[in-house]
């Protein structure tokens, strides 16, 4: 049974289950956010959206023996996942140059990188995310060299088994966003979510953006976006 | 016999030697740069003071068994190097929160770091030198992972050999910006300076800055605190 509300972030609200210290129940919300919360809005029906696409997304992660937070769907905007004490990071992958890489390093957009870029990124709204390397998020998250190192594996695992999955379906993996959880015995598994919320997918051959640009960048309807992704995850992702 | 000249950077001009293909002259300006050469001035006398720094803690990182480019001084304002292909990274260690790092993780002033932090910044004027990571680099400057470990290896080596000299002669090694080169057999050596245009030296106790932040926020004569590094350094650096 649903218990009490234990933190509520931008995205989804995370409750405890009575009785099961070891899970908790994520229920996304109608909320988007951008550049930090600065830019905000209310689309009904986006919670839903996200839940499935992280759900399949999630499940495909776990069934490719990937060790994630996911348990079980619970209904359209709640699933179970394991209680993990979250690492303060956002592990980011890119394949193609886009975003702040692109401007930062002056690249072009949609170049493709001969290995994909792992990222880590301080997870702190205060100092606005900042991008660190390894030697920092030692310091910042008391995380070792070797955990470090399994974790932009994983990262990096992930975006593997999600590459030709997203091909199947017509859509490029531009570049994603994850957070890292440690469950009791210390282990770190993959967790939050995995959704267009925190990736970048663009149109095969297009290059029509389907992701969270198309409201950062004013570029289209977002629920319509988050639509097709789901529907073309349903018609192709047989797991 | 000096040659022609190479190139010509902010602080000094690299001359050819003729009939000597694998050294150079660097003569070091009487100019001073700072923010990317936003703020400039010109102080007579600087050019020396850092040529003779330079000289001193170079040659006693050769004395400590560090490959450096550094092979004699020649003049007041001259030295002779080995002539290596630069790598386009500013190699970066740090004992104390201070400048960059410490505004960007918000950490207070003089903080001191359990382990020395090793940052990567991808030296390019038109991108305003960014901070990088290891996979980033290697994109950017074609080392591969384990030069790039051997090169970060070798930034703290240089650290580990300078603290103790410093110390011996009241001043903390705060930071310290390293710059590699490569030689025609594709070994990478410390090229470039080791100066207080490129380090953080503070007092032992006062804390008082003794570096260019003298120059960047305009809090005493840069010439003096040059020269006061020198007289304490030719004092105290029995090489
Ligand atoms: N398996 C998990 N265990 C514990 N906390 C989790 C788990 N998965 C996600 N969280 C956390 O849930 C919180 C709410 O998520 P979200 O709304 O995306 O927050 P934010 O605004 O910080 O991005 C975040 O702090 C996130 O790290
Ligand atoms: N051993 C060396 N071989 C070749 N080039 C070198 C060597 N040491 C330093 N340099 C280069 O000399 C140039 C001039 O130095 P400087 O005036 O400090 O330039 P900048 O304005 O780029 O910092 C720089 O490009 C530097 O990388
Ligand atoms: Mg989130
Ligand atoms: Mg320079």
């Amino acid at each position: 049974m649903k218990g009490s509300l234990l933190y509520e972030g931008k995205a989804k609200k995370v409750y405890t289950i009575l009785g099961e210290d070891n899970q908790l129940i994520l229920e996304y919300k109608d909320e988007v956010t951008a550049f930090n919360g600065v830019k905000k809005d209310y689309l009904p029906g986006k919670g839903r959206l996200i839940n499935l696409i992280s759900s399949i997304l999630f499940a495909y992660c776990n069934q490719q023996g990937i060790h994630t937070h996911f348990i079980d769907s619970l209904s359209d905007t709640e699933q179970i996942v394991e209680h993990t004490r979250m690492i303060p990071l956002e592990v980011v992958v890119r394949n193609k140059a886009t975003g702040s890489i692109q401007k930062r390093l002056g690249l072009e957009e949609g170049v493709a990188f001969k290995e994909p870029i792992v990222q880590l990124y301080y997870k702190e709204d205060a100092l606005n995310d900042p991008f660190i390397n390894e030697g920092e998020a030692k310091m910042l998250t008391g995380c070792t060299s070797e955990e470090l190192h399994y974790i932009q594996a994983e990262a990096k695992k992930v975006n593997k088994v999600l590459l030709p999955l997203f091909q199947r379906i017509g859509l490029q993996l531009i570049d994603f966003k994850l957070e890292f959880g440690r469950r009791h015995d210390r282990t770190i598994i993959v967790a939050d979510e995995l959704s267009p919320d925190t990736c970048r997918l663009w149109e095969a051959g297009s290059n029509r953006k389907l992701d969270k640009d198309v409201f950062r960048q004013e570029i289209g309807s977002l629920l319509e976006s988050y639509e097709e992704i789901l529907t073309r995850l349903e018609a192709g992702a047989h797991v």
